[in-house]
């Protein structure tokens, strides 16, 4: 059968878009591996599935593949995408989308200059429910590094949970951070028991930030939703931003917006269609 | 405009197919770098042109760019996906093509099996237009290592051009041959002033040979066309293969064949296609 597909990408964070409410296929986890391979298949970051809702309330299901076939609860780069594709592909006229997704109902806003809105959730704040084995709470934590890296021997970090688990340091210039060798470090250090996101945050000014984010057993990425979400907050409980800021990541630009403790972070940017496929499955 | 293509690849070495006889566009060298990036773009290792023939006697005009835009002579995966890209679209009934290339013309033929041949030139061996600054002629040389590599100080080797340099190391095991330590330091070895390509090969028997390719500016790739071309003369020039030799590359199997000095390379493999596709230019 013939499957039609759009590309399209998020900051440079790329998917494989299929409109399932038009078209009927089943796509098993060995298939997506497949499809996922930059060589031999389309290549994509993951897949993302539009389905009809379940409930008559929504007006959508989202579902997220990686590119290992398994399935995933959200992705903020994604969801801006699939808000782009049900409105250029004519499933609907709406432009502020209710949609289901396994890790809960998602509201989705379409701008008048095409950039989109997403509530990523309530970040918490509480280090052992990120979860960090701290010393104390509050905004600023330390950490002592068994071997020195770079001539680094403590560093200090906000922790926050977005659904994942961030570190975010604070950094002179993103362009000389220690990404590379600092962030697996960290990412896998004792006193994270699931790992951590670690984001490396210059501060331009109160509503300006560069950051550039060490994945959680990715590596560095072009653009992480949820770090920018996650090094908002911590400058805003450090007292460094304003509640609405601009996040200049190495894939793109992101605005955030949160107005403090027990409210959702927003955040607003693009997502582009690069080209529309159709394959033999 | 809307530009149509089609994404294919030979053993893992993927192209992107721009049909320009039924369609007019003109993508300068800007355009494919962008097209190339595997995130924001389509993502591919070569583009490759299907244009009109400048010459009454040639079917069509074969032209390939790599990814950071440049024109480059050959390339032989892609020679079979543009044979088969020929025929899928109907552009041609012929099984035979002769083609155009900046390299010189070109003889295709597409088997009964779908598998594609294709006439890879005759090898130059005298090491001095490999070049290789040789001690001697004939189908071994020596090279002492400055620094010694997983205990390697001596290596042994045949040297050969098919259009582009090539060392052939022979070795135990292609599993534990060691591509990425040895491959950069022979690649940029003061003997070979322009560099070269060096292939790792373990010979299974006298028609069955494992190859891995370390390729000269770009690491180790899953099938090198000319490596295994390469590979297959040194072999037969040690006297350690048959005219007919299968090949197995990380990215699948090609068959080569060599009948001796002064003849033609024929190589013969497959050629995949992907998904079709369109683009907004």
């Amino acid at each position: 059968m013939l499957l039609h597909f759009t590309k399209m990408h998020g900051l440079g964070n790329d998917f494989m878009v299929v409109d399932l409410v038009t078209q009927r296929a089943r796509l098993d986890s060995h298939q997506v591996r497949e499809l996922a391979d930059r060589h031999f298949g389309i290549g994509f970051d993951q897949l993302l599935l539009v389905e009809p809702p379940r409930h008559p309330d929504m007006d959508f299901r989202y579902r997220i593949f990686n590119a290992d076939g398994g399935e995933v609860e959200n992705c903020g780069n994604g969801a801006r995408c699939f808000a782009r594709f049900v409105l250029d592909q004519r499933l609907t006229r709406k432009r502020e989308l209710k949609v289901e997704t396994s890790g809960g109902p998602l509201t989705l806003k379409v701008g008048s200059d095409d950039r989109i809105t997403v509530e990523m959730g309530t970040p918490v704040l509480e280090a052992s429910q990120v979860p960090f084995e701290a010393k104390h709470d509050g905004p600023k934590h330390q950490l002592r590094l068994d071997t020195p890296i770079d001539g680094i021997e403590q560093v200090e970090f906000g922790v926050v949970s977005m659904g994942n688990p961030h570190a975010v340091l604070l950094v002179d210039s993103v362009a000389t951070a220690p990404v590379a060798t600092l962030g697996p470090v960290l990412e896998s250090h004792r006193r994270f028991p699931n790992r951590v996101n670690v984001g490396f945050m210059e501060v331009v000014d109160r509503r300006h930030i560069r950051l550039r984010v060490f994945e959680r057993g990715v590596g560095e990425t072009l653009a992480c939703g949820t770090g920018a979400c996650a090094a908002v907050v911590t400058g805003i409980q450090q007292g460094l931003l304003d509640q609405r800021v601009e996040v200049e990541l190495p894939g793109g630009r992101l605005t955030i917006e949160w107005p403090g403790e027990g409210h959702q972070v927003v955040m607003t940017g693009p997502a582009e269609k690069v080209f529309d496929g159709r394959l033999e499955l």
